[in-house]
């Protein structure tokens, strides 16, 4: 058989394992598992993808899996260098806003906590604020898409990883929940506290994602962001990054969240002994 | 916007994703992982995949994971389930034998032990017998596929379960390396040992592959089957499994291994004290 002789697959097979799912199966699931049946096929067949190529990839996947635990996502990291998670966060938003005004999302990262602590409007986040720090005072208004309307009580959940690119559950040297907090907004739907200036840091290589990235020739940097979610009632909830429109890796972010859009400026503060600088943000949630 | 309307995805994001890969990345992985990106995206797409329903994904690719050690390859059965681990089989018997009268290769499956003892022509591999099993003399020749010479000195790996449905690393009442042994063939390309007939048993159901089958209403049985790794040198090693005609589950294997030239025949054996039962099963090799 000559080398570029397209090998024939039983054309069958895809749908037989199709075939297997119940009746009774959710709708919805059946069509997620039957679509990634097809597709997952396609890519095999595609690629020719012989069993030390397959056992090699599950490799990958069950490290990431030994190396989560309920501080780290591993394997929400190796699909966050190939897009996956930034794709999804995509759809997500375009199909449930259908407003070009309201706020643009972006990925959630594996650093969110669930536990994070509220705190009053102009505090600080920072407790452990290293000698290389920038401390910024963050502050802007959460409104109404479609009104312009401020929202009070809405909530801003803010986490940012420190100089030395480590959130503080990857540090010990941090104390429990430093640089996060929530903010509520008040009657003029305003939120404000501060923060520090974000630096670029890598992703952990430690794992399959970084050894992958690795492989592709690939960095692991972000680009310098602060996370945001902000939540109100009747509104659609927002999970987003903003970016310092001066750092680096804005074009090349290694998980591929940042977007033009989410750029913000950190410009000089007057009169604030406690900040140097200082940056705007103002946010729009859709109606629900 | 009307529930049927198509949402429009940024086009230009997959073709980033890839480009991000650097030029002296090794072509073959290149090119895999640039088909992944390219149909796992078309996945997400299709499916309007959106963060809740990726998140719940992502769960089971950790949670297979967090189950996997040296005993248990959890993401392998969880792909098993999805037809991978056959389909990737079938990609790689087809590129390697273009000759059709080499035997059918079938998956490997989770339970093959890199440390098997070899064993002596004509013994046994069953040192725990239950009541409930039918102990069958096995034999057969290995042969040269294309001139149907026999193979001298080959070596045949068997491995099998008990009747109870488990193999011996899963059971603590089984001794080490039960039902499982490595067989040289004579210098007749012979090979033969007794082992026991056998039966059908469920895939483990106690993560997140047990649980997929379950929300896809389907079964989990395997049908009776004993696993072949066979090689000699000069030839394509081959891993197959053969099963017996009469199981059921043959039509809807859990994880889609069975196939219609592996059928083997248990008959009734005459004036052997040690077995009821015999099978005979003659294996043809590809030369290098």
């Amino acid at each position: 058989m000559a080398p570029t002789a397209k090998v024939e697959y039983d054309a069958k097979f895809t749908d037989a394992v199709i075939a297997s799912i119940g009746d009774g199966t959710d709708p919805r699931l059946k069509e997620i598992i039957t679509s990634l049946i097809r597709h997952s096929h396609d890519f095999f067949r595609d690629i020719n993808l012989n069993t030390d190529e397959f056992m090699t990839g599950l490799k990958y996947i069950n490290w990431a899996g030994q190396m989560s635990n309920e501080r780290r996502n591993e394997g929400l990291l190796l699909t966050d260098i190939l897009g996956l998670e930034s794709l999804s966060d995509e759809i997500t938003y375009k199909n449930a806003a259908a407003n070009s005004d309201v706020t643009s999302s972006a990925i959630l990262g594996p650093f969110w906590r669930e536990d994070t602590p509220h705190r009053d409007f102009g505090t600080t986040i920072s407790f452990d604020t290293p000698a290389d720090a920038e401390v910024a005072y963050m502050f802007g208004v959460v409104r109404d898409a479609k009104t312009g309307k401020p929202i009070p009580n809405a909530t801003v959940d803010i986490w940012e990883a420190s100089t030395n690119g480590l959130y503080e559950q990857q540090d010990q040297n941090q104390r429990e929940h430093n640089l996060r907090g929530i903010f509520t907004t008040n009657a003029q739907g305003e939120y404000a506290l501060y923060c520090i200036r974000p630096t670029p840091y890598p992703v952990p290589n430690d794992g399959p994602a970084g050894k992958l990235l690795e492989l592709l020739q690939r960095h692991p940097y972000r680009p310098a962001h602060i996370h945001l979610m902000v939540k109100a009632n009747g509104y659609l909830s927002i999970t987003t990054q903003i970016f310092d429109k001066r750092t680096k890796y804005l074009e090349d972010d290694s998980v591929f969240a940042a977007k033009g859009d989410l750029l913000v400026d950190f410009v000089p503060r007057e009169g604030d002994p406690e900040a140097k600088l200082q940056c705007e943000y103002n946010i729009a949630l859709a109606p629900q």
